[in-house]
């Protein structure tokens, strides 16, 4: 009996799984999308412009692994470590997919002793967030960074991280724009000033850095109320916080009676007027607005901080300018190399880190709005025929023009119809047709067929690819 | 006591952690590694080369997610499923990374109800096997596949395939090759007149497919004692395995007493002469052999299937011509979109891999041996000042020549030694030095000294960027 029982169970669990499969859910995981051609046509242009950009400012390019060790990333991102994705434990080492590409840039300048180098990265990063698809929140997503590590005279890399945003936001064409910069080391003048205990420093950071998306009445019974932090002195702080400018309330806050007693503040707005004299020289301070509500909420910063956030959006017709939230961001991190290094020994480093699925967004739902057709495909010519059992020729030909370089295509039926072959070319935006006709071959001639304007041409066969070459204009 | 204890015991928890701090390892994961600038050089060359005859034919790109939920892998990859990443359940869906970009691929087309796509897509997989890194086996990897998917007339999406691979190779001047071809239904039908049961076809198929590696009589003793084959089976499956040719060699086996008896083995035969055919169009049939031992692993394969191996490299001067190793595969899958289907709605797709990462290791040895100076970095030309206190003036220029879309870097320094600045081109290869100096900026002019020939001109500033362009041929 208890063999038959068995056998009826497996029998049962066979079942289960046959069920499980009609139950098969056919989606990408949460906070994970596909690009298909339209989508992976709009992001080539985003990533051209963005590398051009890098390119132009001398940078070089590395790739890291997708994970890390999991302690590589342990201790680097204060609360917001609960998002990193953790790999099973199958034996072997434990690992988690890197969260953004700073920190594997940090170990990998620690692991290389590396003192010195200007690099970008751009790939994917991952994030266990509350995803806002629309928005372009994913918990997978490409980040673009452009990083300068090594001891430098100050502020002349962080005046060229600001001006890269600058450029690629300018590039993009994304409308109005806003830089916010701030300095932690301001910050935490100002913290120490507004008699917040040194202990609570990071955490009323964080505070102060949700002030982009909720009031100031919010994060002060935040900071009162689960923070502990005495009202009068996040009183103080929501005086500081209020204020934004340029040079001119650098030299106010210099010479304010409080914050210029402060070391750190004191270095802070120092440096701070330097950038702002860098940015004067670039001539790009009209987009840059000193924000003391700015705080940004990754542990490493340690010294300026920036925030690149779109304004209303040209066709929204609203009255106010409204953010739209962030697009890019960055700072100084003079301690995180020095994390990785078993002897400590540090490497100062500011870098910039793009959030390029934002711009996807808007450049997609702009260019759906636009109705503009967006071709997904290079081919400058596709080689048809006229008549029936012509299939080998159409070989022959298709594979002459690939071994030149050219573009090529062919419907992959033996005997197409010439109609349907040119439809083809009208819905992908093939610009030419190379017919080949039982006349054509005796008389060594290609009929090229212009998509675009009906005209045909005969084109001596050793002509073709020249002809092609100067009707579609590659150099 | 109890309290004491308990204090105690969590201040060596405390330092144990502390140990830990100081024994941490700077290290990448098992089986992965970093690219450095180099390494991107000439990862992006062949990159370059991959995409550019991808584009050749016409082929759209795609990009789906580097995980998918872990049903979506199950039942797909045969005995290596055990090599593929699951990540840990932290609440939500149970996710893998992807294994290889063809099951992600039948999953976007039955999700997205695609009956008809070219397509290709470049991105990183992910095996848990024993890395074997100096000859380019890795736990994290790139692929580079392109498939055609839709219902279309015999053989000729898949002589498109195996042409892209010989494009491929001959172009990435990677020394000799042959693409080996074979047929999952010769196989299946050699199996069945071989005397194989039904219930082995895919387990021994696994068998045949060690045959590159290993030889026949440890693939036998392995059909034989593991797999409990009758030996006389073994030894038929033998006579053929050994065989391989061209079109002769098809022509013999359709006459073959009992292969042409068999249904399966007929239809595989009959297509892959009508293959061979097409390759003959191409002019590729020298590289191309017809190789009954060639089973690849993976058990989603329905058709034709192939393998590109290189032969000895130029350099090693071995008298015969060793395999070193598989740089591109693929195959015809058939059936791997229906099982994704809710209708089991079929799409038929071939396609193919290719393996980059080989194929890096065989370029960076090279370029190691041959002592090349690659250029990581695009850059034009370095602003430098001929004295003291310009860097404002300098800043100034860069920035000009940055809205002009120069590529242009200049030393973070406020005061550099322009003997520092030269030597800054020497070592990353800048071809030109803008200098700035007193007499220049009053004279309305900058110096452009040619580095490679210590030539230096006086160009007009507003001349200054064309002049660039001119001397860097930009077009």
């Amino acid at each position: 009996i208890a063999k038959e029982v068995a056998k009826l169970l497996e029998m049962k669990a066979q079942l289960g799984e046959d069920e499980g499969k009609h139950k098969f859910v056919l989606k990408t995981p949460k906070g994970t999308r596909d690009y298909g051609p339209k989508q992976m046509a709009i992001r080539e242009r985003a990533f051209s412009a963005i590398i051009s950009c890098f390119k132009r400012h001398g940078a070089e390019v590395i790739d890291t692994p997708v994970f890390e060790l999991k302690e590589t990333l342990t201790g680097k991102y204060g609360e917001d470590s609960k998002l990193i994705y953790d790999l099973k434990d199958q034996g072997g080492e434990l690992l988690s997919l890197r969260y953004d590409l700073t920190v594997p840039f940090a170990r990998y300048l620690a692991m290389n002793k590396i003192t010195n180098i200007k690099r970008y990265h751009i790939a994917k990063v991952y994030r266990r967030d509350n995803p806002a698809m629309t928005r372009g929140r994913y918990r997978e997503f490409y980040q673009c960074d452009f990083d300068i590590a090594g001891q430098f005279d100050p502020m002349i890399p962080d005046a060229e991280c600001l001006k890269i945003v600058h450029e690629i936001l300018s590039d993009l064409q994304l409308g109005d724009f806003v830089i916010k910069v701030n300095d932690r080391r301001i910050l935490d003048g100002m913290f120490a000033v507004c008699g917040v205990p040194d202990s609570k420093f990071r955490t009323i950071c964080s505070s102060v850095d949700k002030l982009d998306k909720v009031p100031w009445e919010e994060v002060r019974s935040e900071m009162v109320g689960e923070k502990g932090l005495s009202p009068e002195a996040a009183d103080r702080i929501g005086e500081y916080v209020q204020l934004h400018g340029g040079l001119d309330l650098i030299e106010r806050l210099l010479q304010d009676p409080k914050l210029s007693q402060n070391k750190l503040a004191k270095e802070g707005l120092g440096d701070m007027k330097l950038l702002f004299e860098y940015l004067t020289l670039f001539g790009i301070t009209g987009k840059i607005s000193f924000d003391l509500s700015l705080a940004r909420g990754l542990d490493y910063y340690t010294g300026v901080i920036f925030e690149a956030v779109l304004l209303q959006q040209e066709n929204e017709h609203v009255e106010e300018a409204v953010s739209v939230g962030s697009v890019a961001g960055g700072g100084r991190y003079d301690g995180l190399v020095g994390m990785f290094d078993p002897k400590g020994r540090k490497v100062p480093c500011v870098g910039v880190s793009i959030g390029i699925e934002r711009i996807f967004s808007i450049l997609e739902q702009r260019l759906e709005a636009a109705e503009e057709k967006i071709r997904t495909t290079e081919t400058q010519v596709l080689v048809a025929s006229a008549q029936k059992k012509l299939l080998e020729e159409r070989l022959k030909l298709i594979s002459e023009l690939w071994d030149a370089g050219i573009k090529a295509e062919m419907l992959y039926k033996k005997n197409p119809k010439l109609l349907n072959q040119l439809q083809y070319c009208e819905d992908t935006g093939i610009p030419l047709v190379a017919i080949v006709g039982e006349q054509e071959l005796k008389d060594g001639v290609v009929k090229l067929r212009i998509v675009a304007t009906r005209e045909e041409v005969s084109v001596r066969r050793e002509s073709l690819v020249e002809e092609i070459r100067i009707r579609t204009s590659q150099c």
